[in-house]
């Protein structure tokens, strides 16, 4: 086994897990061995047959509907990872992945809609399981990052290496944001400011989008979760289908500041989401305005192309980052790093 | 002690090496205990005092002429690091700092314009004497990293770890191309392009000019070292104190096959010198074009503001990148990393 081969597991088969699935495919020392959801388990040491999975997620017994986009999940009471040939029905799925983890490198958490404490809380159960390894997660909410901190002591002494918020934002532009500061001795501020275009892809990521609805003013986690799926498309109508969104609470600020690049206050998170156009509303842009050694006040600037979907700028970051943790956690640094003190391996 | 407090050392008292110490103080866990160049060293384990040290080193006995820009180096016989209260003459300065390692954690090796197995000959002797630590230096051709590779096997046994080519470019520029990569899942094209504005940093800053003449068609390191002050200001003269070169062989292109990013070939490195401006002739640039994986081709950018000097986006790196490589060390992983497997810390 080369030093860089990596087996993996996805617990969630949402956009985000079965599109990671999917790009994993691209890279020939990623292995993915398992993948949950809610009510099933795929697990194959040699590895997933991930197009059948996926197939089997998306068709189901009969080809799912959709809008003449992109593929999305299937939500029937047989589909899902358990209508996979390798997938079996389970009360307990992360349990069955915990059980298999001897022979797992890494761990994406990709449930970014969940709870609060819910990925702390699997997080736990890894711990308490006897994982050592990576563990990798995609959240989005500043306030989860403390509860995994609080885990740093327990996730050194089971070997583990905790990557929070390792997606697009925070994630790539958090990175970003940390290396385009390097010019300055000081940094005064950081703006992240992201487009989103999901016509093709709304069906596939709702979650996602409720997410998102639950930082609009009057709504939290809660009552976002809550809302029914002709609740949010009301709140999309009233919107015209695309909604911006300013000072979200993305937890790039505590992740930069964690990495000593600015205080968190310092950090603004907004965007805008167009989900009637595959078309980026607008451009992603991380910009940082610091001071030079030498007493200039400068701004360095990072810019997606409109072209990266932003189930390109999460994913290929995701797997970026899970290598690269899979590397520290083989030197044997272990506890909570966020993705501003690791660079994505490609 | 914290677990990010650091004491180094900077060899080579040049442009480089001096702002270097310069920057440091703006780092509270960065404390530089010892400095030399090719007359003397210094080495005060409770922290060098910077601006003694500097002032020394830039106006000796008498304050040193300038044209009215910064400070530049004397160069007479008492000159240099000698001339500093804490500096002493000596015939093996590097020797001395070896043999003061055990309180130093890291070395910024500041020498570009040497020939190019200098730097990898330096290694040897910290080998050899027995340092565990980190190394880190500022070097631009490619040709280097192949003979750094050659010694991983004894850096790994000797604890040592290594970062090469962290700079601006390579350094900083390649972490930057690392970076906007991960939106791909095929990486076709890295282009890099700098502007430097150099008027009243020229004189201090000789080497580095000497370095990118040895770029020019006809000329190669060992012509380039051997031109004197004269014919180096006839060249400059030529171009109208403008110089633009192309296709230079920088190291981002092994760095970042290293990385597993893209094929050196991918990568092309050039830019633009004025000498007679402090205004940059062209923006700093890092373009990256690949494909994603839902078939899109894009292109990636990152991009420098003009009022970033090129002395703060080779020092801010260089120590993050040490910053950094001290916590792998730390960690207990040893051996040759490249920018695009480190994110520099701040």
């Amino acid at each position: 086994m080369d030093d860089t081969d990596t087996t993996f597991a996805v617990i969630g088969t949402g956009g985000i897990g079965r599109r990671a699935l999917e790009v994993s495919q691209y890279k020939p020392d990623l292995t993915p061995v398992a993948a949950c959801d809610k009510h099933g388990v795929a697990i194959d040491e040699t590895g997933l047959d991930v197009e059948a999975v996926l197939a089997a997620i998306e068709d189901g017994p009969e080809p799912a509907e959709t809008d003449g986009g992109q593929e999305v999940k299937r939500h029937g009471p047989d589909d899902g990872v358990v209508a996979a040939e390798e997938g079996t029905a389970s009360d307990d799925p992360i349990g069955a992945i915990i059980e298999a983890s001897d022979a797992i490198d890494a761990v994406l958490l990709a449930v970014p809609n969940y709870e609060h404490d819910f990925i702390p809380r699997v997080a736990d159960r890894f711990v308490e399981g006897g994982f050592s390894g990576v563990l990798v997660d995609v959240l989005k909410r500043s306030r989860v990052i403390g509860m995994l901190e609080e885990r740093a002591t327990a996730f050194e002494e089971a070997g583990i290496t905790f990557v929070c918020g390792a997606g697009a934002t925070p994630g790539f532009l958090t990175g970003a944001a940390a290396l385009a500061a390097q010019s300055f001795v000081e940094v005064e501020s950081v703006d992240i400011w992201w487009g989103v275009g999901l016509k093709s892809g709304y069906e596939d990521n709702r979650g996602t989008v409720r997410e998102d609805i639950a930082h609009l003013e009057g709504y939290d986690l809660e009552t976002a979760r809550n809302l029914s799926a002709a609740e949010v498309e009301e709140i999309v109508d009233d919107h015209g289908g695309v909604i911006e969104f300013t000072d979200m609470e993305h937890a790039d600020d505590v992740l930069l500041e964690r990495a000593g690049i600015c205080a968190a206050d310092a950090v603004t998170v907004g965007g805008v989401l167009d989900v009637r156009s595959d078309e980026k509303p607008t451009t992603t842009t991380v910009t940082v305005t610091g001071k030079t050694f030498d007493g200039e006040r400068a701004t360095n600037r990072f810019e997606l192309d409109d072209a990266t979907s932003m189930e390109a700028n999460v994913n290929g970051p995701a797997l970026g980052y899970l290598k690269a943790a899979v590397r520290r956690n083989r030197a044997g640094e272990y506890g909570v790093l966020g993705p501003a003190e690791i660079l994505p391996a490609f």
